[in-house]
């Protein structure tokens, strides 16, 4: 059941370097759609998305990279979220609300802004949010909660705290269009939001409200 | 151009109390959609509605109540907003965030709340999100701005980020369903957004993030 649906006539066979391709990448993405969807990030491997596809691991690999990256492509993200991650993983852990803030409204603000925001409507507005629920938990979020967890606090409610602050700026600022947040100058909102982000990541989030002083 | 179209054979002219009631509820229904959609809310008037719908200005009243109550029914609010707004009218000012936050909550995991889900994912995916922005700008904002506006800042990035902070819990909460917000006891959570909320309404936002301590 391999999937190789480019075979035409005017390609000479075991000559190009990528014989095939267009027909096992869809197969691929079409195997690993499926699996993410059922099975979430963690507990899909390339393996298995290889043999689902019918095509070896390898060639996984070659076109896509990472098991993440495969991600990126299933879920069409715009942009390589590696790019984004590996500034966050730089920063140091009492920077962290700040690094984040910056990388994000990066792509945000980047060229492949308006793809991102396109995905996000069409993910909410879609009915089935499983492969987003798997992509903010799995990929965006669980580098920054290993950085965060100690033997008492596994880190899930801060990394979750962090990524509502995160969807609502998204959502005010390029979705719903709320002024003064959609225009502002991306340095002033990472001064009013990186305390924020800071505080739920180290900072004490279970002792209740007092008056501030 | 009156709109009345329920003038039915077995219900006696002049002897019911409210004559045509569906078309007319209709109508203005109709109208208030068209000029909040197109003006907002607070440059739409009961009057103008009255009269694109060719009814009296009290016929809207009587139907709708006051004009807030009326964009609540032509956004199909599942719950009437005053309910909310007025108990964090209630609060003390240096109380505003949980207050926020309990009363939000309070509705979002009340009966009401899979019906406030499912419009905020239609106005999300749907396209027009002018009806969303102008509820959340002019009719739940408004009255928090007011309250925490000063002669040197007139709030409206503090309760921009409110709301964006409320937006992103929904989507983590309730739409996305993010572990553990999605399942997390409302106090859990009052505890820790409560000093985000009031640090956005009343502290301070300009100040550029340094090393916690």
């Amino acid at each position: 059941m391999t999937a190789n649906g480019s075979e035409t006539g005017d390609r000479p066979a075991r000559s190009g370097r990528r014989p095939g391709q267009s027909g096992a990448r869809e197969a691929i993405l079409a195997a690993a759609r499926v699996r993410f969807s059922e099975a979430g990030f963690d507990k899909t491997s390339i393996r298995a998305v290889a043999a689902d596809a019918g095509v070896d691991p390898a060639l996984v690999h070659h076109y896509f990279g990472t098991k993440q990256q495969l991600f990126g492509a299933v879920v069409q993200l715009p942009v390589d979220p590696e790019l984004t991650l590996s500034a966050v993983d730089a920063a140091p852990l009492d920077r962290l609300g700040e690094a984040i803030l910056r990388a994000v409204l990066g792509v945000w603000d980047s060229p492949a802004g308006p793809g991102i925001v396109a995905m996000v409507r069409s993910i909410i507005g879609g009915g089935d949010t499983s492969l987003a629920r798997a992509f903010i938990l799995e990929v965006v979020m669980e580098r920054v909660r290993q950085r965060i967890a100690t033997p008492d606090d596994d880190g899930r409610l801060r990394v979750a705290l962090v990524g509502s602050q995160m969807i609502g700026l998204l959502m005010g600022r390029k979705v719903i269009g709320i002024e003064p947040m959609a225009s502002s100058p991306a340095e002033d909102l990472v001064t009013a939001i990186a305390p924020t982000l800071q505080r739920y990541l180290t900072g004490e989030i279970d002792t209740p409200p007092t008056k501030p002083n």
